[in-house]
């Protein structure tokens, strides 16, 4: 009798067992998956209480997700997962505003407002006008472009996980471009927070010793017909986590400038253009 | 500024984050599941919609469990995890008994029984008599062995899966060995049967062209002052799931002969010594 599994052949021996015939994506992603898999059991010898402990985690890392959390989402992010994968499906040249991760907390439907709107509706923390232009590779303005902002509150949370202390649609909106590509709204200077860390996820950052906080940042979807979508962020250039954001979602293209506004209206003033790439 | 995570760098980017003074181990474990889970990634260039699936079966997997349930064990079996972590930290030389998973229908204090006892309080399946010898490496007899044994009943399940209609410590018992060594009881020449494949790992399967089978087998603990623990199973040989044990719990040297007993008080009779080598 031969082709039993052995400690030597453990990965040919659990992808020879796949049929031929099954969806061929499916197969080439779990081929790699067992070889990676198995590569890093046999690199750490792991031990029989150690491979407890990770059923364990897995486990509980489950059973707290909820509707309003998502614990594997968090344990992707803090992986720096959900960073790759966002790197490997938005390579872009040179000159187009780079991607970063969408994050749990946008909110389909955010009232579209007028150009030069606040979308600070609790009044609280520092009001920063916020104004560029959306633009193609070219430099072209491009026109209708959606912008669908969010950002937490001064107090570090977003109005969702806030629902009976702050107003619906909190620091959210969707401002539509005209024929010059430009957009300006009033909002606030956005603040560090940390992510939820009272689960397995937290209880594994303690483990590592790293702390659970993202830098300052304000969400940006933009969206136009003929061009590729864009998920990113712009980052305030001073903050203490720039350079250990706990999700890994900083680049150095989307530090954006926070001034004092000159004209008084606001305290701050952050000026960011959005280059879109075309639909190829 | 330096040092943000990219695509080139994404896994030095987080091990990077690691603080010195942690729990080495746990570094060294992690730094290495950073690796290689990073690698996968990068190797199958994941998209946003796979990782959203993947995110997905793994809350499901976790959701599903309870105490009668743990998903996260069967996928680590049907990887082949469980089986090379039993492989990697039960290296044996030949001659010694080989290990094979525990899985997860051992109970704790099942009842001490006289030699020849019958552990079948069903009286279904086919009578088999088990018997042979504790021996050390050296060939001699392991006196106050404790062998303890489980399998499941001629119907495929074990009594946990089905308290009411199966008497309680059905097909399970313990037996002390002698200065023999010798042990023998009476019970049902086992059958195979599905995992549990009604939930995310049963889906899996399906999807990957395997079914979810274990080769008929009869569970063996067995302990001894002064030897190693030797948790094994032992097979039957003409199983048409031997070859393709969905947990990969199949070794060669553990398929052992069952042939009609000449004395006719079983129907079968089942001769094979556990070999245990001594505490180092």
């Amino acid at each position: 009798m031969t082709g039993f599994f052995t400690e030597e052949n453990s990965a040919q021996a659990v992808n020879a067992r796949m049929r031929d015939g099954i969806d061929p994506r499916l197969k080439t992603i779990m081929s790699a998956l067992v070889k990676h898999l198995h590569a890093f059991v046999k690199e750490v010898e792991l031990t029989e209480d150690e491979w407890n402990s990770a059923i364990e985690f897995l486990t509980t890392t489950g059973q707290i997700c909820s509707n309003e959390r998502q614990e594997y989402i968090l344990l992707s992010d803090v992986l720096g997962v959900s960073m790759l994968v966002d790197a490997i499906n938005n390579r872009r040249p040179t000159g187009a505003t780079e991607n970063t991760v969408f994050g749990p907390f946008h909110v389909k439907g955010a009232p579209i407002r007028q150009m030069g709107d606040s979308i600070s509706l609790d009044g609280k923390g520092e009001t920063c006008l916020f104004t560029g232009r959306v633009l193609d590779l070219n430099g072209n303005p491009v026109k209708g472009a959606k912008i669908d902002v969010w950002s937490d509150n001064a107090d570090g949370y977003y109005d969702v996980q806030q629902p009976d202390s702050q107003p619906r649609w909190n620091n959210r909106g969707i401002f539509v471009t005209g024929s010059d590509g430009a957009y300006s709204f009033i909002g606030t200077k956005p603040v560090s927070y940390p992510i939820p860390d009272d689960g397995p996820v937290g209880k594994m950052l303690a483990a590592l010793g790293r702390h659970p906080y993202r830098p300052a940042h304000t969400h940006f979807l933009v969206t136009a017909q003929g061009h590729q979508k864009l998920v990113t962020h712009t980052f305030v250039g001073d903050d203490p986590y720039l350079a250990s954001d706990t999700v890994f979602g900083v680049k150095e293209t989307l530090v954006a400038p926070f001034e004092p506004n000159p004209d008084g209206t606001t305290q701050w003033v952050s000026r960011f253009d959005f280059i879109l790439m075309s639909e190829s």
